[in-house]
């Protein structure tokens, strides 16, 4: 075996590597990728639900505590998407995720956008400008939810 | 009704804010609390568990990605004490967790300071204190189970 054989599965595997999800997220079964996403989902609902008897004013605004549950909540909105890997089909996800990726993509896009305003009104303490945030990325919930989660 | 009478049940709900978990942290069922615990267990043991076949050589210490993914595993292990709160007992936690409060405590305690090596090796880009780290780590996540979490 020459060299330049010995070779190829090497750079075959850096290219697997490569097109593979960020810093080895790997799944071994489609399973745990879905029991990965549906996680981050529900923390994601959960740090972003408890804000709302605060937008609602049932609970008085405190700047830091909000800007402390934003911060997670931005940590926690970058995992998900690693778990909806090519070949983890099911779960709670509908198809409509893998037959269009775009589409998928854009929504990801959209929450991101309105996180953005959410952390930049938090940052501030500017609670009218975090209510309208809020707002948004309920709206980017519910939309995203609408077109690529199963119905209950 | 004077003043004094009005401002009582303020002060009273300030307090149980103040002694509720940090953050707005709010379970509004036994159920939401369990789930909620159980999801940040489950992105926990992903994100610690993908390290392991860096920790074995089977794939390439890359600092840049280990330190990413150990700061993503500092945030998320911050987060499911928050769900052991009282009155969410069940789930898959023993009841141990309830009764010896002192005992979760020192073990949560435990995970924190083995964390802490961790990012600290993962920061300096040392593989052997990493990888010493990661036993010590994978070590309070089986010890904390052994004691708190029912058997599968």
């Amino acid at each position: 075996m020459t060299m330049k054989h010995r070779l190829i599965p090497i750079v075959v595997l850096a290219l697997a590597g490569a097109m593979a999800t960020p810093a080895m997220a790997q799944f071994a079964k489609a399973k745990d990728a879905q029991e990965y996403r549906e996680a981050a989902m529900t923390l994601m609902g959960s740090h972003f639900g408890r804000m709302l008897p605060v937008v609602k004013g049932q609970i008085p605004y405190d700047k830091e505590k909000i800007k402390e549950n934003v911060a997670i909540l931005n940590v926690l909105a970058t995992l998900p998407w690693a778990g909806f890997a090519p070949g983890s089909e099911g779960g709670k996800a509908k198809d409509d995720v893998w037959l269009d990726p775009d589409g998928f993509k854009q929504a990801q896009d959209k929450l991101h956008a309105n996180l953005k305003k959410l952390t930049a009104a938090a940052d501030a303490g500017d609670f009218d400008a975090f209510r309208v945030a809020f707002g948004d990325v309920a709206k980017s919930c519910k939309s995203c939810h609408d077109s690529y989660r199963k119905k209950k």
